[in-house]
């Protein structure tokens, strides 16, 4: 049985891609469009519509949200209260509005899945470098991306570090009395690990955790070339909600 | 308290790195050691014996066996017959051997480990690999071996290769007319995925995983250095044997 | 002092690519641009024409070429004859043509590049590679593409293990005995060395070359990403050609 | 014809796997070697010295010379004096020595070769990385070693980045209002271009040479996995120094 979609926001980016990717999946079938100054009223034989009451009839089982962080809350309840489940990229929900729409989503015996981040190999890199900390708690971060990014470390790595030092007995790594010749070489410090942050024209956004043991090294590295990458995420959203009775925060909560 | 260990089979390459590993680690105590040829008696104040039958009054919780296959049936039964929970690393066991000391730890609420393979970032790689694939059903193997490894690919690949298609739809990657100028250039064939084994001089024993999606790529990968890697696994295996109450084949079920 | 430049089918996607970067370069200054169907007369002040031959009193330098194979001949004639140093990224030309072209040039002694590949850091690593070799030669290449690519191994990896090749003594590298317990897993057999071909989503084109000797290893790697990567090869032969007084096929003979 | 060589400090570690290599090498024939402090007299038919002095009428080409920093440059002179080719790899000298001992090896006609470091991949690597700087100004250095190392960067690293920045045009590499929000993120600042250490057990010595440009990454690696890996560039050095007639300083110079 194919899945309906809705998609809020289609006229933006990601929206758009959202809009590619609903539209050539086979098990998924665009039932609705949303954006509040487009004219046009139907593409490819989906209507398009300019204010979300007037969706609430639709036969669809699930909402994707590409909209403003302003609109995103009132979408989700609306979402929600219609009987669709949303599935919502947008960031700047406060943890009170999380907790209100999980709880609307209980009640509602919907699933929905509100994430900051739909890139599934970063999300899996994460996790998996949590799994590992368990066992070899020595461990470095590199991320590598494009040399016009202005913060360092990136909010992945930062990420990364934190759900590993939530796993890991913290330690400082490296020998007592290391020393640096130049300031920096052994990168920033957080919780006893490293993170190194590297810059060059060309690069995209790419991480490596570095795990080393008496004898052996685990890598694990995430590489991500194209904006095109979140809709596996997306997608696998779309698919999960359905089969589930409770809206979560974080994509990994879904795997 | 102290974990008590024996080691059987302590003369031997991986026995002589397990004594070492045992005598460094402040939470295990080397109470007695096995080899059927040694005259030595003792060994750093602790005793060395000829025939396993004189050690079943040991005070001891493991019982850490490096023999040779033909030993290690009788070794393992011996082991948990006396309340030692066994962490055997010989290979050659029958599957029937398996069940009946399964059973017999059973019997006995003794834990115990048969491990083929003690490289837990091989082991920890492998994992990683089948939890990817559910996602990323695209996916390459690379091995690296030094050049005097006769087989391609190795068993680890093959492996790695098995456990992909167990969670993954089966799928003939690449493009339908993909054609060779070259024979072999595409790697051997398993199950639609491709695997390519490198040999050369100076390498020692490493794996890729590479998983690619649109826009994007996760590459998972070991390397092993040296043969002491494995007592990372064998150090797991003595810590969790004691707080379990069935013997297990594979080290990936203690993980 | 700034460099005159002219470019040649500036309409098509290398074209227009190459019309970015002049632009966008201090040290060039665009002084002519040419499609035989435009009918724009200008573009940011600069004169736009249909016909070479209304070009030839310019005041140019070098003469920019991405147009098709049928053309390139006779405009890198005109561009010699007309004292423009010709810079052109066509392929298709017989070595009679280059032949007959490179001796025009010495006539006029002008410089001059044809040049099949532009992607300068795939040129540089096949002279790394062809260095390195004399000294390591055990050596394997792993290519990595998309995985709509249909030939396998690329063109560059041919050219690369020929280029290798020709510095080292031929030998059959991995032990005499070696098995493939599957088809293919040691790759693509090139004069005793392997090539392994990766086709995946998400990657688009990748090279590494893998040297390895007693107790250690070279690794040479190539990340393409993006076609934009050859303006800086055409670039680097604008303000080559201007210093020589002889045309060059290949990037190669200009670093 | 067989080229034939004396060893000094054929005891110690270095001088022992120089005592395999050439032993197992059908182009050498070992033919002295000696050690002041050894009462053996001969080893698998090779005469054992006790001092320089009586080897003075071998018939030898090479001395290779693994001995004390106190000894060596007396050895280097004797060698010289003797007609041996030196290959001498014991640092210490000071920069009037080693112009002396050329001198010395110019009036004597003969090569020769004092070197700090023999490790030949790394050497090549150094090279690659300013030969690519020419071209792709915008680089980075990650240097990764066993978590003993006490300095960061490594000496390597430093070194690599000062031949990088005498062929480059000195640059701040970064946007320019980069921020780290943790201090160090961005590793040590070398010139404008950064290095990175990472630290780990398990890892032995490292080094990857990063450039990035427009749309594409070029990446130089060297993994030194054991001291065995300078035997290479000794052997390479026993093979050069025959066919030069002066003594030069550092293995680059005889690529």
């Amino acid at each position: 049985m194919s899945i309906n979609v809705i998609i809020a926001g289609f006229k933006g980016k990601m929206g758009q891609a959202a809009y590619k990717m609903v539209s050539e999946d086979p098990e998924l079938t665009l039932v609705g469009l949303l954006d509040p100054f487009t004219d046009e009223k139907e593409i490819a034989g989906v209507p398009v519509f300019n204010r979300k009451e007037d969706m609430a009839d639709l036969d669809a089982h699930v909402w994707v949200d590409f909209t403003t962080p302003k609109a995103a809350y009132e979408n989700t309840d609306f979402a929600l209260s219609s009987g669709f489940a949303p599935v919502v990229g947008t960031t700047g929900f406060t943890p009170e509005q999380i907790e209100e729409l999980t709880e609307l989503s209980r009640k509602k015996e919907l699933g929905g899945l509100i994430a900051p981040n739909f890139a599934l190999g970063a999300v899996l890199l994460m996790q998996f470098a949590a799994q590992a900390a368990k066992y070899f708690p020595d461990v470095e971060i590199i991320e590598l991306h494009h040399d016009q990014k202005k913060d360092a470390p990136s909010g992945t790595a930062v990420k990364t570090a934190e759900l590993i030092s939530q796993v890991r007995t913290s330690k400082q790594q490296g020998v007592a009395d290391e020393e640096e010749t130049i300031a920096g070489a052994r990168g920033a410090e957080f919780d006893g690990m490293r993170i190194h942050s590297v810059r060059l024209p060309g690069l995209v956004a790419h991480q490596e955790v570095i795990f080393g043991s008496q004898g052996e090294g685990l890598t694990l590295r995430h590489d991500s070339y194209d904006r095109v990458s979140f809709m596996t995420g997306v997608n696998l959203g779309i698919k999960e909600v359905v089969k589930r009775s409770e809206l979560v925060y974080g994509l990994e909560h879904l795997l």
